[in-house]
């Protein structure tokens, strides 16, 4: 396929690379491996998974689970906290699959518990200093309520408890990640301890990418669902959870204009393509991507001087430095590393992978 | 159809005034009215502008052309500088519409030249002040050498000048507001008068939402080109473009949790339904989205201090004031009006009418 217009490219091996490393990392670590699919959102994709022995996965919403469990995906967990009002996809999924959900409040588990249908799986959501959502580690009040709610109906079975730490995403070192990832640790081990007696086959489920990636004590956790790792991106790159070369993803983007007064290049590629998720660069500016340029046959990231710094729908607006402004043309294409790879490829809906197949993801389908 | 999921709203009745309001302003005003069709980016909601007499659109991308063109759209001008990569499918289109391109670069305007196969339209970009793309209004040189190169060849034909003073959704107030539009509107009259005498069919073509919301000075323009305006949304609220009573959009989302330590509810809706698009409310924080709630009858937006403060993927997190928390609870469902109804559209891909019609956009469709 010629590209004309803003694509995404995705390499296939950084990818394949980027799940061995993780599932021989679980397995290493005794751990199960339950993928977060919410990255890619592509059945495609997801199949490559399945060569590393997966089996079981994590979605954000019922709509993906509908999406996957259409693809033959049998053990699914919602990693989102249950939505009463979508009970009737629910029931229909779980008389289908095997499927995981996720409560942290009294409201929503009685509701579930009147009109569940089929046996699921049920999560207790923890909150290990996300401060999103999930029940506070402290409050054993409320997770024995839930619990005897859980207990008082056959069909549903408490499987653990789970949290995601995405505090690391806002680390400032490689090192705060560690900290953070421990003290959810502790925190997380503290109830399984408390509650093992009672439920001997509970399991603790954590795993965002940061941690995962990096992080080596997983003792007490049974499950990861790492997601963002199989393509990573600029946040993960600056957080030290990734190298660059394995960022699996990049846009290209034609160069429709040239300011030589204001050393900056404009792009077809806007905010309904790359997304505006930003990060503050050195310079304390809005950063949305970096620039990716090869030098003496090999590709490297251009310093953070050379940036998107704006977007509009379609326009992306590229800072360069003096040194570089040469380097970018009218007509040209530029390689651009965003920041957030699950919106980007959100919004892009299929990929071109460096074998040259389209893959498309759930956007493109009706379920 | 009930809603069970994060649902983008539409109010019929207020787009239709909206279009009316804006129509009436254009005829009044002797200004053609070439509404911009990224915003609602739908064949069905393009069918409402009909009614008004409306014959010529704006688009901001080929693919959108291709799009509104299968629906019967035969003028339509592409307001996004030309990437020639597209030029096949610029072909393809002039071959059967009335197109309409923009220019503003000398390396891409010879290129065009030496590929166009039909007659199109070609407008001048000027940069009146938003610093995006656009030739400065005082580089007559520029402007000479790209209007030679448009009288050497027959197929094109030069239509006028055109720009986006997009600078005024930066605006502080409506005053700043007609500063903008008016310097810009010298700008391009000064450069009117200049070329008059050799092409004297040139036309002006401006309109942003702001300024074709709430400027009257037109006074040699020719065409506008306000898109927002259909919808309206945070911002133009903010800026002082429209009244509550004029939004036609928001988002109902499924309140999923309450964090009572935190005054926070949140909600299904995130960065893949919303946008990440924000604005600094009166606190200095980032505000996506502000709440809709209704007091004896009336339907009011309840204060800054309520809002969409942070988003994930699927979550969204709504600060609330003690006062208002007790009016949210889990299970309930909250209007919000999001920042940029753009974004928000372009995301969600379709729209449920207050008629309780399911619409659809250009997403859903493989052109």
């Amino acid at each position: 396929m010629e590209i004309v217009r803003p694509t995404l490219l995705l390499d296939k091996e950084i990818c394949m690379r980027n799940i061995e490393r993780m599932a021989q990392k679980a397995e290493a670590k005794k751990l199960q491996f339950r993928p977060h699919f919410k990255t890619h959102q592509s059945a495609q994709v997801g199949e490559w998974f399945r060569e590393f022995g997966v089996k079981s996965i994590t979605v954000s919403s019922v709509q993906m689970a509908q999406y996957f469990a259409k693809y033959n995906w049998k053990d699914i967990t919602i990693a989102f906290p249950v939505n009463i009002h979508e009970i009737n996809d629910i029931n229909s999924l779980a008389s289908k699959i095997k499927l995981n959900l996720l409560v942290e409040n009294k409201e929503t588990l009685t509701q579930l518990s009147k009109f569940i249908k089929a046996p699921v799986g049920i999560f207790i959501e923890i909150d290990t200093g996300h401060n999103r959502t999930g029940v506070l580690p402290g409050k054993t009040n409320l997770i024995d309520t839930l619990l005897e709610i859980i207990r008082a109906n056959k069909r549903l079975d408490f499987k653990g408890f789970l949290t995601h730490a995405g505090h690391t995403y806002q680390a400032n070192s490689r090192h705060e990640i560690f900290n953070f990832h421990f003290d959810a640790l502790l925190k997380m081990r503290s109830l399984k301890n408390r509650y093992k007696k009672d439920w001997p086959d509970l399991i603790v489920s954590m795993g965002d990418t940061p941690s995962a990636s990096i992080c080596e004590n997983f003792e007490g956790v049974d499950e990861i669902r790492p997601g963002n790792f199989i393509f990573y991106d600029l946040m993960q790159l600056k957080l030290g959870s990734c190298r660059f070369e394995d960022i699996a993803i990049r846009m290209v983007c034609p160069i429709v204009a040239k300011n030589t007064s204001r050393n900056e290049i404009i792009v077809y590629g806007g905010a309904v393509h790359i997304s505006k998720d930003f990060i503050i660069n050195t310079a304390g500016k809005k950063m949305y991507a970096q620039i990716v340029v090869k030098s003496t046959g090999d590709e490297i990231l251009l310093s953070e001087k050379s940036y998107l710094s704006d977007m509009s729908q379609e326009h992306g607006i590229l800072k360069i430095t003096y040194k570089d402004f040469h380097l970018f043309n009218v007509g040209d294409f530029v390689d651009i590393i965003p920041v957030h790879s699950c919106l980007t490829a959100n919004l892009m809906g299929s990929y071109l992978t460096n074998e040259g197949e389209v893959i498309t993801t759930s956007r493109n389908e009706t379920i």
